[in-house]
């Protein structure tokens, strides 16, 4: 097992020397391209060697590799293994490639699941040795692995052991069995680690046994059809009186992702065993059936705030009804267990130096630890760097703009789309580069006006720059669009701006920017530094670390004791109130405004 | 509080000075005459002072009791409360008195329920506060009865909260919030005792804040459907691999039963927080849908025999889904956490004389204690003395032949039906009756045989003596149903000969036989005695102690403690196995004989 130090995105994997790099760094959620599944034909998941020793140069790297890249230390990691316990690479970058969902094996071989599955075999009964069942059982587990048993997991134990010569296969959770089968069943015990999202709710399936990532899965959050933003979905629940109906649609989205990744991987339902569960507060209390009413108005006190294990019955997800929930603590009632997951997956806490980490979404969670202190807040920066409620906003897929250049002179001088296919929108990163552009080249000056410019005319809905003919009319970007978007950014760069005051810290001390989340993944640095969505640093500062609160959630579900030590981590955050603070709304206007950077 | 002695039943009551001595006899199950609820008019229940003291003669006594039996010490009990703190009474026995259900608030002043209810006020969350709603509630309930929350309980929390002034009704199980309801909520908190028998669910509803017997009522057992005896039903969940249906019928029973306690009474089925259950093995493990198939075949190892304790929501139970079911620990394949109620109902382990406790139905359980030690079997003496599987063997219901005298000369010369209604067929206690008769007038010989006699004649089934004209024709006694009582008998006796030898003793030891079960009930002690069903005691040492495993469930349901001392007499009751005892077929052929006594 060694330890890789992976620049520039700043995290240590532990990989084991049968491992290549490229399954690795894929599965840590790192963005590399590759195109042949790891066959060493495309040439393409390039590293270069920093320090430490990986295996030697393969055939396939000496015949696709051009000497003069071999010369400079660049591999391919579909043919690099770990050769020496301590090892850093760079792994190139790749701008824009898209990567919906990322995930990690972190600390993979110290995997400590809380499912055990085995077969045991026990004595018979006799007219000497009449004891229960379940008794008999007990004694037999007694090596740590069955201290109790669920009624569920005895309720078939008589048929199974009379006849099957007394042996079955056991599998306990946390010290209580919760499932008995007969001998031949060979499945693994598998666990699920969810992330819902106010817009997404996305799944990843281990192998518990070996702690190995087998699938992932996103699906929309059916609760979208109650409203896009997470503000008006507790409204809806408020007036309703209970969590009811979102909450049943939140379930329904995780039983639907837990269907999909079954049947795509032969899985019985029966064999998931354990559960993870992180997201924001509104969502982390949906799941649960909690009443989200406290977190509509201030002080915005959440239902509970503890770690919850649960029963999945309890909750009527499609697993094994005996199987555990875990559901990691919220850290305040804006700041879910998303955010303690992020902070948790950046080893935030543990840094030497200061860093920042930030989630940006519908609501944007940012993170900031220095000197054995994390400050934690969050702010309503709405769905419009999402790509909704934009005029000619869309989602992310083929036909988004998703890439845009704009020129000094405030002329479109790139529009790519996703996939190639004629416009039919913009997505998110199309959003962010569109508008840092027209606020570069002046055609929107620093209060937010759009000026008068050859792309610019007056439409409906006022004025709006024209960014392109579409496929079914022309793309347009509104006056209201940048409004939105100013209200957004403004939000978030209070929030860095009053975390870093608070710390005393400035933009300058922090080491490293951590950006996490779907959305930064596509994000243009440059872009994003000059729209204030990041506190100014060098742009090699900055890591995409892919979606974070996802891989928390899967540190939590392969080790108990993550567990424990998230459980930790949140009493030791500090939760930092924008609404209640009296900087906040000298901050806000002024961020409001755009300053042109670069 | 004072502590009343009931001869001949043979219990101690506590009875405050506040409760008259029907309504404390009637709530403790124990049969005697009232038509008029306690009013004083009818003169039907008469106690008679043994030692100790009563309040005065009332005015009703005065008016309404002869001058004779009042000077005999005879009191009306409607009347009566207890004026010093020892007392005995002895109450009118009531012959063929029908009570299908009873019951008792045995140590009512003493009542621990698991349960508790109360108004909590919380501080208001404020900006300074933010507290998760139920880390406020713990903290306002930590006075013992919150030291955690059912996630059930804390769901509509949040909105209860902020509509009520931070005020709530909260109710918990054994330290564990279990429910939260508006302030207004003024319900009692509720539980349930049920005796699950073969053919019968019995449940005593419970208000748990006064430890006081609101209501009782029995249903049929759905598992009637599958087979009359427990074998039969053991044999189809063998087949059928598994509990399944069996187990969804006797919780269809239950629900049944909880759904007539709470219309009739009014009670929301949310507000019964806590059920306690008993019964034979099979039906514990078909209760808690466990394979009863260990229990089809020697060496008949339950699947669980330890104490459980579950939500009712694991259970699919007509009650708060968070409530507790408490299941008292059966104490073998044979003998049923019933018999451990019976035994714990009828405080056999600390009297000071041997005394004996049977319960006789399909499965006749027996105990016997002495000398600090407790010994218990079991025979599977069938139906028959039931009624069931006899020729013409009925329910006890209108019409059933319930009491029969037979003179010297073989001839009936005393047939009674219930509600003295044309007769029908047979009860269980006209079949005891019949056949003690014609054992003693010769009719049936020593070894079972029928013998030549003006009533006896030849029909379709061999040898059939004519009992009577029926309302839809002759009510016959076959050669069949002598044998099947033979049987039944045999084994009974063979229990308690077998299990007397073991202890050392001989009958005329036992100080009390305690006989339980609604059958019992109706029993006439001498033609138990007469047919060995009872060991040959002096007929005043028998005791008819009613429901008695339905008074250690209520025992258990009304006093947490009371299920801690039954788990640990469960540990100290041996078992002795009758189908692998050496001596059992010598002591069963010579008990399958007839002796004339009396």
């Amino acid at each position: 097992m060694a330890k890789v130090f992976i620049e520039p995105v700043g995290v240590t994997l532990e990989i084991g020397e049968e491992q290549d790099l490229l399954t690795a760094l894929l599965a840590a959620g790192i963005a590399i391209p590759s195109d042949c599944a790891g066959r060493g034909t495309c040439a393409k998941c390039l590293v270069r060697l920093g320090s430490g020793e990986l295996t030697e140069v393969t055939e396939v790297e000496a015949r696709r590799l051009p000497s003069h890249l071999r010369e400079d230390g660049w591999r391919l990691a579909c043919q690099a293994r770990p050769a020496s316990g301590r090892i850093s690479i760079e792994v190139r970058q790749t701008g824009g490639r898209r990567r919906i969902l990322t995930t990690s094996k972190l600390q993979h071989g110290h995997a400590k699941p809380a499912v055990l599955r085995r077969l045991v075999e026990l004595p018979p009964a006799t007219l000497e040795d009449k004891r229960a069942d379940q008794e008999r059982l007990l004694a037999a587990c007694a090596r740590g692995d069955g201290r109790q048993a669920a009624l569920g997991a005895t309720r078939e134990l008589p048929d199974i052991l009379r006849h099957h010569h007394w042996r079955a296969v056991v599998t306990s959770y946390d010290a209580r069995i919760v499932d008995a089968e007969p001998p031949e069943a060979q499945a693994v015990p598998y666990g699920v680690a969810v992330d819902i999202g106010t817009s997404k709710v996305i799944a990843y399936l281990f192998d518990l046994d070996a702690g190995r990532l087998v699938d992932q899965e996103a699906v929309e959050n059916p609760q979208m059809r109650y409203g896009e933003d997470v503000i008006s979905r507790i409204a809806r629940a408020v007036d309703a009186f209970g969590a009811g109906e979102l909450s049943s649609a939140v379930r329904d989205g995780v039983n639907q992702v837990l269907g999909v990744l079954c049947d795509r991987n032969g899985v019985e339902p029966r064999h998931i065993y354990d559960m993870t569960v992180v997201g924001n507060t509104a969502m982390h209390h949906l799941a649960l059936g909690l009443s989200p009413v406290g977190l509509g108005a201030a002080p915005f006190a959440p239902a509970v705030a503890a770690p919850l294990t649960l029963r999945a019955a309890e909750l009527g997800l499609a697993m094994n009804p005996e199987g555990g929930v875990h559901f990691p603590p919220p850290i305040a009632g804006f700041v879910g267990s998303d955010a303690l997951a992020v902070v948790a997956a950046t080893h935030l806490a543990s840094k030497r130096r200061p860093c920042l980490a930030l989630d940006i979404g519908t609501n944007t969670e940012i993170a900031v630890a220095h000197d054995g202190r994390v400050t934690a807040t969050s702010c309503a920066s709405g769905p419009a760097f999402e790509g909704y409620q934009i005029a000619h906003g869309m989602k992310a897929v083929a036909g988004a703009i998703e890439r845009v250049r704009i020129d000094a002179a405030g002329m479109p001088s790139e529009v790519a789309t996703i996939g190639n296919q004629p416009a039919l929108g913009l997505c998110g990163s199309g959003v962010v580069d569109l508008l840092a552009g027209l606020v570069t080249s002046g055609v929107v000056d620093r209060t937010g006006r759009m000026q008068e410019h050859e792309l610019v005319r007056k439409g409906e809905n006022g004025l709006e720059y024209v960014l392109t003919e579409g496929a079914i009319g022309p793309i347009v970007f509104i006056q209201h669009d940048v409004r939105a978007l100013q209200l957004a950014k403004g939000a978030i760069a209070s929030g860095w701006v009053l975390l870093l005051e608070n710390l005393g810290l400035e933009p300058s001390d922090l080491h490293r920017v951590y950006v996490a989340g779907a959305f930064g993944n596509y994000l243009d640095v440059g872009a994003a530094l000059r729209l204030d969505l990041l506190p100014p640093v060098p742009r090699d500062r900055v890591a995409f670390v892919g979606n974070a609160a996802g891989v928390g959630a899967q540190m939590a579900l392969i080790d108990v004791r993550a567990r424990r030590r998230m459980a930790k981590l949140r009493a030791r955050i500090e939760f930092l109130d924008l609404a209640t603070d009296a900087r906040f709304n000298e901050v806000f206007t002024r961020r409001l405004q755009f300053a042109a950077r670069d």
